[in-house]
Formats: structure tokens, sequence, C-alpha cells
């Protein structure tokens, strides 16, 4: 193998795919980007953690086929450090020499037929195109609400729906709930029918971030049984479709609140940040009194102390007091874009919903935590 | 203990003493500041590990003498968070309580009579005052030099001497050695006897940060046999002096050298580290080349592979190679003021001296590594 490329192109390629390798894993060649030439203009770069696979493509001279992989990070480490605009690389038996101007560096690398198959390839059938922007905002929007990665279960998943032309996206961890809907343009194949799918928050957070590196109007998806193939320009992303029924959200989210209040954003950031110094850690609980155009927030912390603030809201129903993790409400605050936040109660137990004054298709709901006493 | 104060005031006078403090020792109150008041216009702040102490006034309108202790990560955090410019501190039990508009904290503390006992007077007989901006010119570029604080050994302090209007300090960890003179004024009460002390690397480092919160343009060192008691304007910082006989560096620096490199310093630190990414990450050996005008680094890993560069300097003596552990060389070059380096060189095995071409009166000596093979 020998070829020769921009330095910022296949640097690119390597922070692209590198999300996906597994840096101590049991495999060291899982931690290594597989290079490939791809006929005589380009070249492709794959990496895998076995559930969720990247492929890029990028331009480059190819003088020699061949394939080879080498450990991302190094790689990522040395182009980041070269001067010069294009870069060569020949392969020598185990080794593989870099040389840009005076620089040059023989990385030791795993021969091609260690790293494991990735099938890209995918029937074409049941597909959707969406815009990136919107699709990347509803994914900001809703991940932070569904449970940790590591627990596997379907909770750690996102709903995704297009249906003709509104995307719906959801995420819960039985907490809390974050549920989006967008207009869209949808340009898929089949517009009438609707395409749904669960995938992890996981590869939706890793798909955000390529979509900052891979610049692409469109989002391309398509699924089989068991199986999901994201297309952003040249780069796609491989992963499984999560199998199960996720819970019916939408009957979660009650329709009427007898109570509401009108929050400005900041203020209730900074008056939650400075209560909760003194909250419990294993819970974080901060109590909510709502009364009279007035938020009251408390906080207290067994060993450390308590605290206490007020701030001005918009509030003229009977006094409400209900408790938070205040850590659901500063995530959804702080994604938030603007600067009217609406809460809508009903009792100290029941769901409240947070969302932006602005953008009434978006909502944070959130369970309450019962008062001791 | 009642008071009222500027709360930014309040903020860097912790900020300032909570270097002194031990966040997870055995005795809690050491994580502690010792808050007191000082007659009814100061409060006096005071932290100690044992081996630094650090105190500090504040002004401030004292409504009730007293004397408490709180956590001074909580209250910088509080204090941090709050709006408003004053701010108002009671003592209630084993509880105090600040009070800042609508914000109210009460937090639990312990009692002043847990707090160790820090004595601060000091004898004025042996003192010297010195212009901050050079004495911690100096301590910059000495300190790294000094051995880890963990070996609590003489090499991990700094001697600092003021004979007339010369400071001269220097550290060594037998690796390197840096040593560094600055004319100063020297505004001593008995300016014609040197001043000469030996004290902790970790003391100097903590005393340059506090340098930038305390804004003094002097800072006066008065030192017994065991003390030395440093004041920058409000802030005494009060250490032991280490005893023992330093090793006697000025006759480790050679008087003259048969051959000079002069290096720009942007390239060297560049080539450096791009060679450093292939480096034994046990010794981090870089092998420098000098030839004809050009140096030739390289670096090799057992594992990851090898790396080579080269970059254009002024040299025009017979060729020599020689290594470093790069990381010496470039903690020199990072701190070394001047685009020009001049490197001063004997044989493959004798010490080399890093030197900025602008400033003769800061040097670097650095050990060389023995080549294999």
């Amino acid at each position: 193998m020998k070829f020769v490329a921009n330095k910022d192109d296949l640097l690119n390629g390597i922070k692209i795919v590198e999300r996906a390798t597994v840096v101590k894993g049991l495999q060291p060649v899982l931690a290594n980007v597989l290079i490939e030439t791809a006929g005589v203009n380009q070249i492709k770069l794959t990496a895998t953690d076995f559930d969720l696979s990247i492929i890029t493509l990028i331009n480059a001279q190819v003088e020699e086929e061949g394939k080879f992989t080498l450990p991302a990070k190094k790689l990522g480490e040395i182009l980041s450090r070269l001067n010069d605009e294009l870069i060569n690389l020949e392969l020598n038996g185990s080794t593989a020499t870099i040389t840009s101007k005076k620089s040059k560096f023989d990385i030791i690398g795993i021969s091609a037929n260690e790293f494991p198959q990735v099938e890209e390839n995918i029937s074409e059938t049941d597909c959707m195109e969406i815009e990136t922007r919107p699709f990347t905002k509803a994914i900001r929007e809703v991940v932070s609400a569904a449970a940790g990665y590591e627990t596997n279960n379907l909770l750690s998943g996102v709903v995704c729906e297009v249906n003709k032309n509104v995307l719906e996206m959801a995420a819960t961890d039985g907490n809390r709930l974050a549920r989006v809907r967008e207009v869209v343009k949808n340009t898929s194949s089949d517009a009438e029918t609707a395409f749904e799918m669960l995938i992890s928050s996981k590869v939706l957070s890793e798909l955000s971030k390529i979509s900052l590196l891979a610049d692409s109007e469109t989002i391309k998806i398509c699924k089989e049984m068991k199986k999901i193939v994201i297309t952003i320009d040249k780069t796609k992303i491989v992963t499984r479709l999560m199998q199960g029924q996720f819970p019916k959200y939408n009957q979660l989210i009650p329709q009427t609140f007898p109570k509401e209040a009108s929050v400005n954003k900041s203020d209730l950031i900074a008056a939650l940040e400075r209560v909760a110094v003194m909250v419990n850690e294993k819970n974080s609980i901060v109590k909510f009194e709502f009364a009279d155009n007035t938020l009251k927030l408390s906080g207290d912390s067994p060993d450390a102390g308590n605290s206490q603030d007020e701030i001005d809201i918009k509030y003229m129903a009977e006094p409400l007091a209900i408790a938070f993790n205040y850590k659901f409400i500063l995530e959804f605050l702080k994604i938030a874009e603007s600067e009217e936040i609406s809460i809508k109660l009903n009792s100290s137990l029941s769901a409240t919903v947070f969302a932006p004054v602005s953008d009434e298709d978006y909502l944070y709901l959130v369970m309450p935590v019962q008062l001791r006493g």
C-alpha cells in the first residue's frame, strides 16, 4: 500500500472513525483503524467496537493498492503535529512509514487480516433522508433523558419516528422524559409510510459529533431487521437496531395542568447552582416552593448545612411545594434555547413539565421526589 | 461573631489561604479556614497543613467579635455563586449563616479551639525585601528543576540568595540544574550582608500564585533558625527553613564549551513534540544529532515504532550525537522567553547548557543519557 493524502483530510477521517475504537480492550486490533485503498483516488478508514462501526472515505492519490491497520491514537497525534499539507504513507512489512517534509515516522501496525469484518451494505428498501440540523438539534434535546448506556436496557435507547413531515424523538430513564417534535423535509422514497426506530442514545450522541466533522446537509438512515446504517456524506455508521417495546411515553404526558409558572431561565440556573452547594449528594434534592409570583428554592445537606434562595417568577395559582433532583432540571435548562421557561404543575407528587416558552414542541417531564416530614 | 464584608474580598482571601488546606486528611479541621475578627475593621483568615500556613487579612465591618472555622471549599463555592457585592456572616452555635440579598446559607463548621496554633510572628533581624516581579520570574525559571516534593529531600528545595543587588536562585534534581541571576532593588535593613535560604519548591510555587491574588509590588522575607515568614501585602506565608548543605551547584556548571548551537525555540518545540510521539515511555529519550547547521532528532519506541525529524540551526562545529530526556528540554523551552536558544555542548556524556540567547543570566543544565550501541 502506498498513497499521498492531504494531512487535514486524513486527520479529519481519523477523528471521525476513532470514536468507534476500543482503546483498552482484549483485542489490540480494535484500537486500530483499518486503512484500505479504494480505487486510485480514495482510501477507506474503518473502526469498530462490534456494537458500533464507523467507515469513512477520504481522497488520496493511490500509488499502490493494499490494506493495513494502525493505532488510531498514535496516527492522530502524529498527523496533528505535522506542518505540511501533504503526507505520504507506505507499507513495509509490519510497519507503515509516514513522511512529510523532513519528518518521518515508522509506525508498527497489525495485519488487516486480524481486523473484524464490517458489513456496511444494507437493503435500501426501508430508508429515510432527513436534514442534518433539525435532526441533531432533536438529538441534543432528548439524549440526556435516556438511561445510561451501561445498563444496556431498552431505556438506554431513543425512539425516533418520522411521519410525513414530522420528526418525533423521545427518551426516558423512568425519572424523566424528553420529547421533541420538529417539522422536517422528508425526502424518503416512501414518504407516506412512517419510519420508526429505537437506537442507542450513545450512537446518536456520536452521530451528532460526527455530523460536525462530516459537513453534510442531510443524513440518510436505512434499517433492516437488526441493523441500522446511517450515511452522512462519505461517512457510514453501522449499528444494531434495538429490539423490544419502548414504553408508550405519550400516554405518560398529562394533557392539562391546573397550575403554571413562567420563569426566567438564567435566574433559575443561578439560583439552583447556589442552592445546590448544600444538597444531599446521594439524592440531589432541591425543594421548589411556588407562591405569589415567587419561587423559593432550598437544599439540605446532612453534613454541610442548608441553603435557601428566592427568585421572582410569574405564578398566580395556589401555593405548591414540590421537590426534584436538581440535576435533571439543570440539564434541561442548559439545553433549552428559550430565555423564558414554562413549568406546568399539578400536585406535589405529579409529573411536572418543563418547556421553553418559545418552543412548544419540546418538553421535559420530570417526576418529583417525595418530600419527607 | 458577626460581620459584613465585600464578597469579592472575602472570596479572594479564601482563594489565597485555601492553598494550605488539607482536603482529605485525618483532621477534618485542616480542610477548614479559621475566620477571626481582628478589631472592628478587619477579619483574619488562616489555613494550615502544618508544613505551610497562610494567613491573610481582609476588610470587614465587624459587629460582633469571635472566631470559627468553616470548610474552605464550600465557602468558596457559595461566595463564587453569589451576585450581590456584600455578604453578612453570623455565627449561631455550630453553624455560621451567610446571607446576601435573597440567598441564605447555614454552614456547619468546627470550633476554632480545634484549629492548630499558627505562629506568624518572627524576629525582624534577618529580613530582606525584594520586588515581586523579578522574584516570581526567577521562581518560574527554576522550580521545575527541583526534585519532587514527595521525596522530602534537600533537592526538593530551591536555594535563594540575595547579595547586594543580585538575586540568585537555583534548583536541581540531580539530572538537571536551573540557575538564574537577577539584578534587584535590595531594600533590606542590612543590604551589605548576604541573605540566603533553602526553601521548599512547593512553597515557592504557591507563593508565585498567591502573589497574583495579593497584588503587591514587594515581598518581604524574614527568617529565623527553622522558620521563614513571607509577607505579601496583607498575606503571610509561614513555612520551615530547610536544613542541610545544598550541593555547590556553581561548581557543576562548566565554564567553557568547545561547541555551540543556536536554535529557533518554536522550531525545536514543534520538532521535539513530533518526535516524542515515538519514544520509550519509560525514559523519554530523544537523540540529538548536531552537524552542519542541522539538528536531527530521533525517537524510538519498542512497541510503537520510531520517528525522525530535522531542523535548520546554526552549528559549525564537529558533528556530535547526544541524547536527553526530552521532557527536561521541553520544560525549559516552554519557560524561556527568548525566541533564540543557545545550546552549549562538550561531548556526548557531558553536561549540556541550554540558555536563552537574550538572557545570559538564566541557564538550564541537562545531563545527557548514554546512548546504547
